[in-house]
């Protein structure tokens, strides 16, 4: 049987990533644009679809199944972006009509946690399960949710927002203006926030999250210390998001989850501790068998084995 | 068109209700026999079997749908209750099996949180919504998450249980054993727990949560901040599903939820401070639209229009 292929987009403040995948998981060719420069949807999606043109001639393709975005504010019902704060066009943008008026294939947006889930649904290490949640750590928190096989989306299509569940009530002040959210815990930032306050010392742009997890494993006890503590309240996040959906795994990426030991040994303890009975031993964590590099442009391109 | 039937079964630790449900949603007629004077399973079938063909014969219907069972610890997909601690019949208990040997039609079995939410949506206030969480306060705290139209399982058949999410690290004992569960706080018993801290007195059974609630609708100032405690905890509870779900609306029923505005005011008060902003205006709380002494019948016969 012949190859099937599809097109992957990440759309970033900065740059917009375009990726040829083929049905295997293979990112065939990959190109980008900036995103920042533009200020209207119109020159925006004729230049994307211009390098959507060219990824496939370059490569003799001459058909795509479909075109998936993942994008921060991405509306898997609408097929637009709306008002998404970091992207200098402003309003919500149609990029399924948009797009329509170049190529007639699907055209699916989600979040971009979300495509991240799907993506590992697709190509990675979640291949064949139903029901599981995706964790993604860095500089905020998100998260992609798999139910009986789809990705939950919601009656608006924002669902899937555990970053901002409130794990500590009245705790951290968090970006969204609530206190307490998940993301104030174990993002990059809150990570550099605990390790500070357990040195300590005020809160630094000096320090990173890498940084922390290096310490930690060179044996620096304060850094051991922040991440048994951002495994505790992880671990609990985790714990409560298996009373919704009973996932058979939890998986894990980004940045702070590359640390390896000084996180996932604690994380495992934490999980298990705060765990409700009736689910023990039934939910495994998993990292993300996805490459750094790769999981954006796989993860939008997963987007179009979703049907509507 | 004729009517079509179906019969809906509660399974509770002392009786074990029977209706024959029509189409539209009334009960036809019900019956009864008592549950704990069993200890095996097949003699106990035997006689449930026997009451719904009377319930048939005595109706003129010679043909149903399905049989729906609203359990504790009924697993939607095997057909089974599984070690239910209430049950007087120990172990796991093929009761679809067992009742295909009398009658071939679809047996589905699911918890009684679960049973009234998806009720709630074939009979009640939640009709044609594909995205809605049902929380029932009693004795525990349950609940039924129905996501894309459909009851969400989970992995192992256990999934939406937000009455034992950690609302509180570290909070009041839940008899789960573990601490700070959403049931410790908004359960008959932990607002009961609540007032006698308000009150500064032992906690006692001499007081229930009705007496609460008339106390606090008769002006009572201990009583009215209860329910604003009580609120704040369920509110915060009901916004973190939200991050979850984006639910077009979330359902309360039970015992406590009948005190009226003492609860529902500061509820809706306390469910928009801690709902994130995307999610503003999206979520609507509302009633059970099911009669108390109906909705677990109407619940266990809704089950057999969920496809497995």
């Amino acid at each position: 049987m012949a190859n099937t292929y599809s097109i992957g987009i990440d759309i970033g403040g900065t740059n917009t990533d375009m990726g040829l995948v083929r049905d295997d998981g293979k990112i065939i060719d990959r190109n980008n644009i900036p995103t920042n420069v533009y200020t209207e949807l119109k020159p925006y999606i004729h230049d994307i679809m211009e390098c959507i043109g060219k990824l496939m001639k370059d490569n003799g393709v001459d058909k795509i199944e479909g075109i998936g975005i993942g994008a921060p504010n991405g509306n898997f019902y609408t097929g637009c972006v709306d008002n998404a704060p970091n992207l200098t066009i402003k309003g919500v943008l149609n990029f399924e009509e948009e797009m329509h008026k170049y190529m007639d294939v699907p055209v699916v947006l989600s979040n971009d946690a979300n495509a991240a889930a799907f993506g590992e649904m697709v190509y990675g290490g979640a291949k064949g399960m139903q029901h599981f949640i995706m964790f993604t750590l860095g500089t905020g928190v998100g998260s992609g949710i798999v139910v009986d096989g789809r990705l939950v989306h919601g009656s608006t299509g924002g669902a899937g927002e555990l970053g901002h569940n409130i794990l500590i009530p009245n705790g951290r002040q968090c970006s969204c203006g609530r206190k307490g959210c998940l993301e104030t815990y174990t993002s990059a930032r809150g990570i550099v926030q605990t390790y500070c306050e357990l040195k300590g010392v005020p809160v630094t742009s000096d320090i990173n999250s890498k940084m922390i997890g290096d310490l930690a494993n060179q044996g620096d006890p304060i850094a051991l210390k922040t991440w048994e503590v951002v495994a505790d309240q992880l671990g609990l996040a985790m714990a409560n998001s298996v009373t919704f959906s009973a996932p058979e795994a939890i998986f894990l990426m980004g940045g702070p989850t590359k640390v390896g030991e000084p996180l996932l040994k604690p994380l495992q303890k934490a999980f298990e501790k705060y765990l409700l009975n009736i689910y023990e031993g039934s939910c495994k964590i998993r990292m993300s068998e996805l490459k750094a590099n790769e999981v954006a442009i796989l993860g939008a391109a997963a987007l179009i084995k979703m049907k509507k």
